[in-house]
């Protein structure tokens, strides 16, 4: 293959790269004219793997290539961390990426229509910081890359990627999460741009880039992802695969013999292989070239790389996770050339080579902002939404879309019991349908969590074919995610990192089957991502489906897992709060946990804005014996308590209890009015979870104590002891060992155990 | 192709159709010897799709497919609920498994060498269930299936299969399970097979089955073990592919346009499809025969069905979870023949089909227990290590494995810091070696969790070939799951399954990544298997890998999970008890959380038999102002802060807390003896972990409150204020609050919020 010789004090490489995808055509790099007596020239012949090795290959991608592994070799070395090979190994691909390929603004690392990166191989992130370092990312500075693994609070350079830092798009290290991530990215760029692009002017046209290594593909919400992104046809994907086939525990053939190549092209991928990837970034660049020809189909580019090529451990799996050793990196700079003497060097050249990026960037926002200004110009009305969106413009409150105000108050709902999954849709469709910030996905529950409102569009590729009922399109906001919950949370956090607020997503399945999207879920609250989860079939009361099915415990996880709502709303004027709070949270994910079994209404009592206070007093009693906290479907057990107590002569108060965050934000005085434990009330919990985390507000459980069984509904609850008979016979045990003084600072499960 | 004509009173098709796969050659059925007078003779044409929907293709197979479907529609009709559409598609392959080609016997649920049948479309239960009692499953009577979606608390056929009925092998329906399940049948069938098969002597030799409809294949932990089944080369599983292109939003290709076949290819399976598969049982028949010749792969057999064929809903998506209507249930048996008036009936013929298989059952044990007769009179020792893992003798108590036996106790260790992961290395590896029964397997984190002892061998298919140090076999009893955690737990689960206490799976991953497995851990602790899971890293003192991999609300999960034991250990003594109480736990899953960095060991004061009392005094004071909670490696704050307070002259006790399940199974006496708040001390429990659900046991909470940050280690636990001189500072303070009245009753967060 030819030599690439190129003087980028004299030409625009990325420019001319660029440009040649925009005409369609491949420069070839040796036709850019040269200037060999240049110090700043770059040349070498990458692709010779004949002579990979040789002291002659070296040339000014040489010099990058081999001062960057230097550079990683250096940073790892200093506190005696991190995670060298996979980004020595990965330096090329770096370079094709960060000096030709991609499309950004260091100094305007939120530019809209920038290129996004996701770096799957999140313990990698040196080669993501350094070559940021390189491009002019103003924050980057050495200093900041030294410090990373150091004890400096205020690094920009953690051990993985982190969302809060500029020019990081996401945060990665769980693996396979990124690749669900770049998913959920190019997917949104395809949306906004099918909804805003008009011929001539492509103001939504990014590329997603996701690099990934040999491990991320194994993960089992990489592989839902990837069926995702070739059935929608996302050809602004493009997913680099880091091919250097050891991982943590060794060659990868100990756990995986697949073909890679043939498994993606049966999910919808094009397949672009490329050998002597560590070195030959020209074959890298030809490879994107064609990724970057968009024909329906999302790119799986296949690098063959060497971990920790240059040094001793290359190509085995001590280059994974540990540094080389003062030894050896001696010895790395030595064998490549390089001054022992100097640490965290950059050669000018290598700077140099780089020096030009900021100002392309700057170039790439003058030209979209000046497109910007004609299409608005052109298209008025379309402007302005984009405007919108692109600030993330909240939708108006949703308070004004009452129950009361709908007709189907008409028919007297409002009185009637309502499962909260019901409720939610009577809530919540009519206001997704106006608002287009909303996509709404499912893990093929369409039917039972009620959020596919009435004329919704797929978001499908328009080359998919299906009977009209299921039309669907890229402007389409109802996603079909089958059953692959893990990927759609991740995914959805790709979509809300996208420009957070420009689209929120929204996902549906049952609680218990959002365990298995607990990972991304917890990925949503890590990265403050605006994503709403929709839980239904909340309770033992989804009956016959039975244990395996009813979700006891796993409130318990989503009420630790900080910067989570986590809401159970007990009817529809609570759904309104719960709605209310998913909508203002900007900052962070909420899930709403609903019935579906019909509950009981209760107007007039439950209230909208005390939803958003976590906690509140829905019957009071001045004299109370006894306050009883019921939760979500719950509720309707606790007022019916209070109803049997009092005819018992014994007094309760009843608080309803949708939410222990926004319970714990209020104040003191607050908390202790609405509990009023301090005043030497007891308080006994009422719900079909296990109590564990209660313990905090209540005194004992009428709670969950083991897994579910398949009954019927009510049968499943009465069973467990959901059934005021049982409960106003276990409280009042419980009160009278309370006035004894057995029990206090012991927190009673009062429930039956049944089984 | 041929027609079927046989008459089951007198040839026994199941015995030829297994004696031709025994030969290698298929028998053509119409060869078989025909009475075509019989009034129980089977006849049809089942395979000639062009006449499949005439009323003149009958026979007696047709009679089969026709009345057990018409029993479906019955079941689902009697309550109005249930699953209809997948069974009735797939009667045909119910015939083809349950009447010839599954070796099995119904009196004899428990037989050692019967083949294992995973429903993994759990949903359709009703196929198997109908299926068990066609084959006289004793317990499967018709007023059994009769209690499908009733009140009965009795009931054997719940809304999804239930391990704990007889013939159940595993509890499916979360969807993707059950193929990993069924992985992990096959792996051990393979491993007990390799150790004690010997020429001549197949005394392990089954066959695993699976079911799947299209969602099953969309999950991610499906995804991951058919990778993993691939890798292993497990030729004695079969994954029977229910493709009838439907699922609960619709068809199949909204979702999922992928070439299945071809990706099945790219994992390393053999492929083999079947079109008419809801008729034409012979052309099953066919694909199983070519299926259970073992050439090193495991089959997938894409059988291409119609979801609820006979009925009006055929082919869509109403067919799929809504019961067909007293309508159409009339309509139903009136268009294919059968009396109108009557219900939940099961032909004379039907019965008479299935009449021979409980006594072929018989006699495939009876042979079984003729050839393992031989074989321990061939192979004594052999033999008698047979019966022991049949017997699932437990291993010997681990007790006697003391650390202070060891070596390492030489070298000082008992006092040097040590992290409890490099503390259950040395406890646990020399036992692991010694016993067989343990088969231990990592996702990709071998050298990090401290579980592979000298000399292992990996558990891989004889063809890989890998490097000597990885050298491998059916044999072997480490498993490199690659980074598949989700498959890691639910392929134990199936492990564990084969012959509960045979095989004790043990899993290991960072703490943080089980939450990936989380659905799977869950599924064992649902059916009281014995897993056990290492978690490794599991404190924010991880470190530089940052909040990503710091596990700070995850225990939260498993401390609410029913019948699972988590269990945090302090140090070397404490993971004695903790390993003893993992393996004696025979009915239930156990998951030991670990730490990544030293901490103090605490000879003399640490208690290995107190550990299972899940609580315990380590340092007493009569008269006490605080008691410490400390847990895990958060053990050494409390002792710390103790001699601090001491210093100060506050009297603080100090109280070890590994594991909240088992103190929960104390006397309250013991309870109250340990923690003393009955006297009117309070308690501080020290973790770094969220503080849900220690409210129980403890009034305030040095505790973290966000996720955690990347720091070093120790720098990571001072940055949230887990360091002695804050934490004497903030429990002098809330002390002070308390003897003021301040805060009783009322859960105190100390920790500084730092982020």
């Amino acid at each position: 293959m030819a030599s690439l010789t190129i003087n980028p004090a004299t030409f625009n490489t990325q420019v001319a790269f660029r440009r040649s995808l925009e005409k369609g055509a491949l420069i070839l790099y040796d036709e850019v004219e040269s200037n060999p007596e240049s110090p700043t020239n770059i040349s070498g012949s990458e692709s010779d793997s004949q002579n990979q090795t040789t002291e002659t290959d070296h040339g000014d991608h040489d010099l990058i290539l081999k001062a960057t592994s230097v550079l990683i070799a250096d940073l790892c070395q200093q506190f005696d961390g991190g995670h060298p090979g996979g980004a020595i190994g990965m330096v090329a691909i770096g370079i094709a990426l960060w000096r030709y390929a991609m499309c950004y603004s260091p100094e305007d690392p939120t530019w809209f229509n920038r290129d996004r990166f996701v770096l799957s191989n999140g313990h990698c992130c040196l080669l993501q910081y350094i070559f940021m370092h390189y491009a002019g990312y103003r924050d980057m500075t050495m200093d900041q890359l030294k410090s990373y693994h150091s004890d400096r609070l205020d690094s920009l350079c953690p051990g993985h990627p982190e969302i809060q830092n500029p020019g990081i798009e996401v945060s990665t290290g769980p693996l396979g999460q990124g690749i669900a991530n770049a998913t959920g990215l190019a997917m949104a760029a395809k949306h906004l741009g099918s909804i805003f692009n008009r011929p001539g002017y492509p103001i939504v046209d990014n590329t997603t880039w996701c690099l990934t290594g040999d491990a991320c593909l194994q993960e089992g919400p990489a592989l839902e992802a990837i069926s995702l992104a070739g059935q929608w046809g996302l050809d602004n994907l493009i997913l680099i695969y880091d091919n250097n086939q050891i991982q943590s525990d060794g060659p990868v053939r100990l756990t995986n013999s697949e073909d890679i190549n043939l498994k993606m092209k049966a999910c919808g991928w094009n397949v672009i292989n490329v050998d002597n990837g560590s070195r030959d970034v020209n074959g890298i660049l030809s490879a994107i070239h064609s990724a970057k020809v968009r024909n329906g189909k999302p790119t799986f580019i296949n690098v063959k790389t060497v971990i920790g090529i240059y040094t001793k451990n290359s190509n085995t799996r001590k280059a994974h996770g540990t540094p080389l050793g003062e030894e050896e990196t001696f010895h790395l700079k030595s064998r490549l050339g390089f001054d022992t003497n100097l640490s965290f060097d950059v050669p000018k050249d290598v700077a140099d080579f780089f020096a030009s990026i900021p100002i392309q960037g700057a170039e790439h926002v003058r030209k979209w902002q000046d497109l910007l200004g004609e299409y608005e110009r052109h298209y008025p009305d379309l402007g302005t939404r984009f405007r919108e969106r692109m600030n993330g413009k909240a939708p108006e409150v949703i308070n004004t879309v009452s129950p009361f105000d709908l007709s189907l108050n008409v028919s007297g709902w409002s009185n009637s019991p309502l499962s909260t999954r019901d409720g939610s849709a009577y809530v919540i469709q009519p206001y997704l349908k106006r608002h287009d910030c909303f996509m709404v996905g499912t893990a093929d529950l369409d039917s039972s969590v009620g959020l596919a409102w009435e004329g919704k569009e797929d978001f499908q590729s328009p080359n998919l074919s299906v009977a009209k009922e299921f039309r669907g399109s890229y402007t389409g906001r109802y996603i079909h995610f089958g059953t692959r919950e893990h990927a759609m949370a991740a995914i959805s956090n790709g979509i809300a990192a996208y420009h957070p607020g420009t689209i929120i997503p929204i996902t549906s399945t049952f609680l218990m089957f959002t365990l298995y999207a607990a990972p991304a879920i917890r990925m949503a609250a890590l990265q403050d991502l605006q994503v709403i989860h929709i839980a239904t079939h909340d309770s033992v009361s989804i009956g016959e489906d039975g244990p395996t099915h009813q979700p006891v415990e796993v409130a318990a996880l989503y009420r630790a897992m900080p910067n989570l709502l986590f809401i159970r709303p007990a009817d529809v004027e609570e759904l309104e709060g719960a709605w209310q709070a998913a909508i203002a949270s900007t900052k962070m994910p909420t899930m709403i946990s609903l019935s579906s079994e019909p509950t009981e209404q209760f107007p007039g009592m439950t209230n909208r804005q005390s939803v958003l206070k976590g906690a509140y007093t829905i019957i009071q009693n001045e004299r109370a014996d006894v306050t009883l906290i019921g939760v979500g479907s719950e509720l309707e057990f606790a007022v019916q308590t209070h109803k049997c107590l009092a005819s018992k002569g014994i007094a309760a108060r009843v608080v309803s209890f949708p939410c222990q965050r926004l319970f714990e934000q209020q104040s003191r005085e607050y908390r202790r009015e609405t509990l009023q434990r301090n005043k030497g009330i007891p308080a006994v919990v009422i719900e079909a979870f296990v109590s564990n985390g209660w313990e905090r507000y209540a005194d004992a459980a009428v709670c969950m104590k083991s897994f579910g069984k398949s009954l019927p509904p009510r049968q499943a609850q009465a069973y467990f002891g959901f059934q005021k008979e049982n409960i106003v016979k276990v409280v009042m045990a419980f009160l009278e060992d309370w006035h004894n003084g057995q029990v206090q600072g012991e927190f009673q499960e009062l429930a039956q155990i049944r089984i």
